[in-house]
């Protein structure tokens, strides 16, 4: 529980209305009741603001402020945010090395850290202050982790890997896998052993069932902040950089670096070996089979403007149409030359 | 083992030959030995009827009975999956926590569950009766699972998710990972705590590594009845209605809302926020990028008609020479033109 | 530490310059120093051999030799994976069953295997001499594995399938997960129990959350020496020949057939029930909806030979302006007709 005085500090915000009003939950305009608070940040949704139950409503500027209980922000989706944050944290002291984990002697692991039953943790591995683990977490040898680190059910870091602080590990992330690289030996392949590792920087999360496969040499590193949704395949040698969004099932094959502030959609893929820019945007299930200079939102595959795909698979759906068309072009220009030839 | 008779009347058929012959296995019609029932449902592989060895077959009453021992029943391949089962089904009685499981003290599992080795069960959970914990699944604090599911090696159940009766996990599947929420802010992003849940409704089955993930706040829902494959994504807040069917590595993404006996195929897409109806079948890779209205046969992204997206990708082949074409057109009428200019 | 002639030896090829020169690492080019060894197979990092600090360089012949210590070979990276290999391989002996695996009692392991703490092997399992299951690896009941195999954290192998030697499973790789078949039951569907298996010849790995689907009856067999990449979908009865690539999220659908000697980009799809012949590559993102023949290049969905799909992709982009072009041709040949008619 929190007063609305509090709450409306904690974002910064502009506070209309009773500062000591009690709030105990946040949740969305539909379903708030008293004790609550809600927010608006999408304008569809104005219209349920009137009969709305909330003891407080989180709103922009821009809203016709109805008569309630408010906290006007710039941002309340931000706002919204922080404050369930701090109305959800729920300062749980670490429990240390939880019997049924299994925890090598060589592994320094700090005691504010929490390691749940059925974990594993090699030779060697750091583990910071205030990281947990819960069960079935792998760590192998040679493995640092940092601070504040949440890694979540049967996520695994391989061998030698480094992650900073605040990295976040959806359940069965997978770091440190090996890259995929074989030499054509006769008919045959050969393994290339990969011996690099991956860095996740500082507040980097990962989702559920991604893969960043580790280098074959050096390393493969996904800068501060970057975030990527589940089903996600990070190939070997590949950078992403700062505050990069890559949603769910794309992929980045092999030593291509991406810049900051790239967003990616869903189903998304960029091709091996390629250099993208920063502040790029591709659309889902877009496909980067070149270098992509910044600044830019594109889409399809091969790549272009957004705008530009969108009128061209508009007239894709016209293609059948287009071929008749020409073809009965064809017919009444032979007609006419016909014609004149005849003069 | 069982006698014709018997497996003719669980499929409620119409037998003809010998009702006791014995069965002991089903296999495929290429297969097929003495004492083996088989079955025919498509007729591609009507040939191999007559030198089968199987000591029964299964038939739909369209095609020409052969003299063999067999059941005739409008739908072959359901009586062969019912028959299947029946033979399989070993009625093991439920192990309890065996030893190596962690369970908490305050989670109440039924006697006859199973939960095996290297399982973990978190705080307040719930397990039903027939209901199997395979190695290495981990359920956290607050979930409650109903009577005979099946939660295969390393599924995760995430906090406070509830799954009805007779849900499937196949492994590795990840029911309540964080939805994949970030508020901007400044050139970084603010996790939004993803504090909703996932329900499974009765007879869900979920594939290897597919995640649902849990909603921001309130639900993501999985109704009666509806399979997901593997490698599938679900994102926070989606709702699928009953009966549908997800093939592998199909995604949906948050807050869409599904109607009921869907089939979408292999690696198709639905974009966020989007409504789609009831009976909808969306071809493999295709791309919701718009709602889409009850009853309709669609692939493409955009999505089209599944007819007109076959004509639209036939006709895309053909794209290099439709330019071709037009310069020539182009270049003829340019002719006519200057020569009618002369005149 | 290696001697330069003795790595020399181990690849077949050509030493120019100290036979004793003492090499501990094998780095890129760029990173090099005194005491590694680096290689060159990609002429555009030529540029980087002159102040290369590398106290040898392997080379192709085609390339003009600086005076440095070389060894000449006609494929250097595929000498390069030999000597990294060389110098990594660090012969453990093994561990056996270690404290913390929970392995059935009527399993037999080799006692040079390794069995890490969190593994849970079932009844009946052999595993052969020298293979390693690193913590959390789950193997069902009557599973056999062979000689060699690395099974990493998490891998899982259900009921019945089988490993040939030298087999390599990736984190969380899933084998066995049940095939997706349910057959229509009125509204709903009713499963068809799966109860073929999976079998993974010799030298075969397996990527991380690659789900390998068992057989409905028979078997699902990915052959000798085929590498998947991680978070790819092979579904139940799938054949897939020696010595084939499948890069990253590809999908291969029920019962189809691959031959040998195939490569499949990544996000590639294979639709049910086909057949495709030896030595064929699918660019990343093509999609096969019918049979394919041998010894082809093809891209696109539906698939053509890659060539024309680089074409028909560029037409893509400029069909807006192709529909403009029609309209004008259209225009002015009304304006040519109507001409014509005054005359």
């Amino acid at each position: 529980m929190a007063k609305l005085q509090q709450l409306n500090d904690l974002v910064a915000g502009e506070l209309r209305g009773n500062p000591d009003e009690e709030i105990h939950r946040v949740v969305s305009i539909d379903q708030a009741q008293t004790g609550d608070i809600t927010f608006l940040s999408n304008p569809k949704y104005l219209p349920l603001l009137k009969n709305c139950q909330a003891s407080a409503v989180i709103l922009s500027p821009e809203v016709a402020a109805p008569e309630k209980n408010l906290i006007i922000t710039a941002n309340p989706y931000l706002a919204f945010a922080k404050i369930l944050t701090f109305l959800q944290s729920s300062k749980t002291t670490g429990q240390g090395i939880m019997p049924g984990a299994c925890v090598a002697e060589s592994a320094a692991v700090d005691e504010s850290a929490t390691v749940y039953p059925g974990c594993v943790v090699g030779e060697n591995v750091k583990i910071g202050a205030g990281t947990t683990l819960y069960p079935g977490v792998v760590i192998y040898d040679d493995v640092s982790i940092g601070r504040d680190c949440l890694l979540h059910a049967q996520a695994i870091v391989r061998e030698g890997c480094r992650l900073g602080n605040r990295v976040i590990l959806q359940p069965s992330a997978v770091i440190g896998s090996d890259g995929f690289g074989f030499a054509p030996d006769g008919s045959g392949y050969y393994k290339i052993p990969q011996v690099g590792i991956v860095v996740l920087e500082d507040d980097v999360e990962i989702g559920s069932c991604s893969c960043i496969d580790r280098a074959a040499l050096g390393e493969t590193r996904i800068r501060r902040g970057t975030k990527l949704d589940n089903l996600v395949q990070i190939g070997h040698n590949v950078e992403v950089g700062e505050d990069c969004i890559i949603v769910a099932q794309g992929g980045i094959a092999g030593s291509s670096k991406v810049g900051k502030h790239c967003t990616f959609g869903g189903q998304m893929a960029i091709a091996g070996h390629l250099t993208v820019g920063d502040n790029v945007m591709i659309g889902a299930r877009g496909g980067a089979t070149g270098n992509v200079e910044s600044n830019q939102i594109l889409s399809g595959l091969p790549l272009m403007p957004h705008k530009q795909w969108l009128r061209a698979t508009m007239s894709f759906t016209k293609l059948p149409e287009m071929r008749k068309e020409m073809k009965q072009l064809q017919k009444r220009l032979e007609d006419l030359e016909a014609l004149l030839q005849e003069d």
